[in-house]
């Protein structure tokens, strides 16, 4: 089996110094980090990205949330829309160097954003989570339905420890997306070593 | 005396269509229009442009706040940015065919603005305004200092009335920004004809 991919976003909730002395340390381990901060400004996201840089992590692994711009300006691989942002086409054709990733929730959402040209998608939540406490995780069949319906990558997010990170891998996933549990596990390093081993078998 | 520039600025109280029905109208006498919808998201600003666009209104004379992706995306005219906006470095180096434009509150920033390569500051503001409640206005003296200090012009905004448009004129503006004075205005079409004709005597 090939190695899954493993996505990390941020929680929008710790200081940028404490995020990226984290990401500093765990990111040889991660093949995406999503700077998902939805109450920062579009300053403070690009000056995010440079303290990245200043941890060494590489710009090519960094995913900037909804703002294109940013992205553009910081030299990252690209952004994650979703569906209050700009169209997935529009993006493809006005910032050809970006890798689009699509947030999708259904398998018809999924269908439009690889029609609309999206490199991946990521699909949940799958489990229960806390980040979306009282909503109905959409489980792991209609995982398995989505990554049916298309050809693209489609990343399982939501409630994905490292153990049922195996199960969303048989479901067909092309890997996990995570936010708490590794950035704030108590061992961050420890944590996503445990999620890269049943991503890596 | 050469014409000055007349800048209307979206509320972000109007509803879109409302908003595209009055710009439809008064935009033969306007030089920019700025879409200022801090609520809304990237893809509702997008659309805003598209409605725009069916009102016949010139793209070349669109500007966004903020969002430089949107712009880029809409082929508008330019962006307007703010402190927390992308540095205005950064866009004109990234961005090259947009108009920059960026809002300031002091001598300082305005010839920070201009080192960095804005196009033209917006000012302000420069009198008392239902949208800064509460807050001292700079005054005219000031505008005076700002203009004398840079040599892009200088557009102010806040609290400007037909009327008082000759007085900041006189204190060095290249032009004037409106937004509730005209949008809000009982008769939209007769508001901007009123500012019109103060700015090109």
């Amino acid at each position: 089996m090939k190695t899954k991919k493993l996505h990390i976003i941020s929680t929008g909730k710790q200081k940028p110094e404490q995020l990226a002395e984290i990401i500093g340390v765990i990111h040889p381990y991660i093949d995406f980090i999503h700077l998902r901060e939805k109450t920062k400004r579009a300053k403070e996201v690009y000056e995010m990205v440079e303290l990245l840089a200043d941890k060494k992590v590489p710009l090519s692994k960094i995913m900037i949330n909804d703002r294109v711009d940013v992205a553009c300006a910081s030299n990252v691989k690209g952004v994650q829309l979703a569906y209050h942002s700009l169209p997935v086409e529009i993006v493809k054709r006005e910032f050809m160097d970006l890798t689009v990733g699509c947030s999708v929730h259904s398998i018809e959402e999924a269908q439009i954003a690889e029609q609309q040209g999206a490199d991946y998608v990521i699909f949940g939540h799958v489990y229960s989570t806390q980040s979306k406490p009282g909503l109905i995780p959409k489980g792991i069949e209609q995982l398995w339905s989505v990554s049916e319906s298309v050809s693209i990558p489609v990343i399982a997010i939501g409630g994905i420890t490292p153990t049922n990170s195996r199960e969303v891998i048989e479901a067909g996933a092309q890997g996990v997306a995570v936010m708490s549990g590794i950035l704030e596990a108590e061992d961050p390093l420890e944590a996503v070593k445990q999620y890269r081993s049943y991503l890596s078998e």
